[in-house]
């Protein structure tokens, strides 16, 4: 089976950008998602399919690869494909691409679907993914086991979840997670260093109201050109999400 | 002289909408400043050119008439353009079309030019405006004088300045300013009632590791089918915007 690679051109908003001109995490990555959304719509497996089957996919897992942040205005060209499935788990990839068409950031997801009636995991469906030409594969894809840490004396900040964080779901659009992960570390770290890779885990989604805390530790790389930055959110005793970022020294 | 009006078509991105599947505001004005950005770049008159004269733009007022706001992944049809200028304002109109080629959204806008050397406002630059074909007139265009209202019991929350709010200007995107005055109301009010007309003028912009609060005062319409409210975000004792929003029931 072909596999069907959707791709969409766009320049980075200027609206998007931090300090240092470069595409936020979260709304890059919004960005991909979107891409994705325009494949499932387009191939007759978006929404309305999903919504008849009372149905909803639920991400799991991500693993980004990042080379470069696109900066403010810059042309990219970002692409997803399905990559396989097996009985529980859908596998996606996303790519974006500069205008001379060197990768910049490379994205590997895992997914499963929720029934919205009983609120609990099911079968892939498989009407589902054919229609988007995924391969079934047996084995179960590995991504990153994310180290449980000691975050009782970890930096933290609390994120009053906002009117504006909640999406058409009715919870929180678990991709602004990235900012308040990131917004726990000073303007001197986030400008020192940029972020490489990535990897975060979904647990729990978050409700309106809550005040959840977003915990940061950091560690070091042998070596002292890089640093690991360990994540967690948590509403009260509940884990929402727990994620690892590595970065490393801006050139000067 | 021709009025040369940009234009640009995207779909409402899913990630962008509310809980009722509308376009957030803040988005929404975002991408249309997308337009007149991108017009600005096109005529030659953009970032480049600004950063050359070491002068940028600051918004002094907005005022937005909403028929409907779009909803997630409805086309629309954007556009913006010069409308005049004089020696020390200059007018923009932004207008978002359905698919129908009805007008949802019409927004006219007040701007003046700072020169980054004094922080000073100076008069507008002829050759800046004479590349995006503005008209000069003599007269200053009337936008609504927003009320100073008695702010000392209203409702209000603090919204400590994060990450992710400051952009490349090294100080708070004030299009967030609608988020932080919305997520005031409750969710109940934000259910009921819908925008129909945005009056903002702002006044000093916000700095990172800020907390500035915003208030809100509501005032029903003698008829009882509206609602207006008075909103202002002040640092401390120093007020950084004020605005009042129109908004009437929805229909059920």
């Amino acid at each position: 089976m072909e596999r069907q690679i959707f791709e969409v051109h766009k320049k980075v908003p200027f609206y998007e950008v931090n300090t240092l001109n470069e595409w936020h995490l979260s709304a890059m990555l919004n960005g991909m998602l979107a891409v994705a959304d325009d494949q499932l719509d387009a191939t007759g497996a978006g929404d309305t399919m999903m919504h008849d089957l009372n149905m909803g996919w639920v991400i799991t897992q991500y693993h980004f690869d990042i080379k470069r942040f696109p900066v403010s205005k810059e042309p990219v060209t970002m692409t997803s494909w399905a990559d396989s499935y097996n009985q529980f788990f859908f596998y996606r990839d996303y790519a974006l691409k500069d205008a001379q068409g060197e990768e910049l950031v490379h994205i590997k997801s895992s997914w499963v679907m929720m029934s919205f009636a009983t609120r609990k995991m099911v079968r892939v469906n498989p009407d589902i993914v054919k229609k988007i030409q995924a391969p079934q594969v047996r084995g179960v894809k590995k991504f990153l086991r994310i180290p449980q840490k000691d975050y009782s004396q970890a930096i933290h900040k609390p994120y009053r979840v906002r009117y504006f964080d909640i999406d058409a779901n009715q919870h929180v659009n678990n991709v602004h997670y990235f900012d308040w992960m990131l917004d726990t570390l000073d303007m001197d770290f986030l400008t020192k260093y940029v972020i490489d890779t990535v990897d975060i885990r979904y647990e729990r989604e978050i409700h309106y109201g809550s005040v959840p805390e977003s915990y940061v530790l950091q560690e070091p790389d042998p070596e002292g050109t890089g640093i690991t930055t360990f994540h967690a959110i948590k509403t009260g005793d509940e884990l929402n999400t727990e994620c690892q970022l590595h970065w490393h020294l801006r050139k000067a």
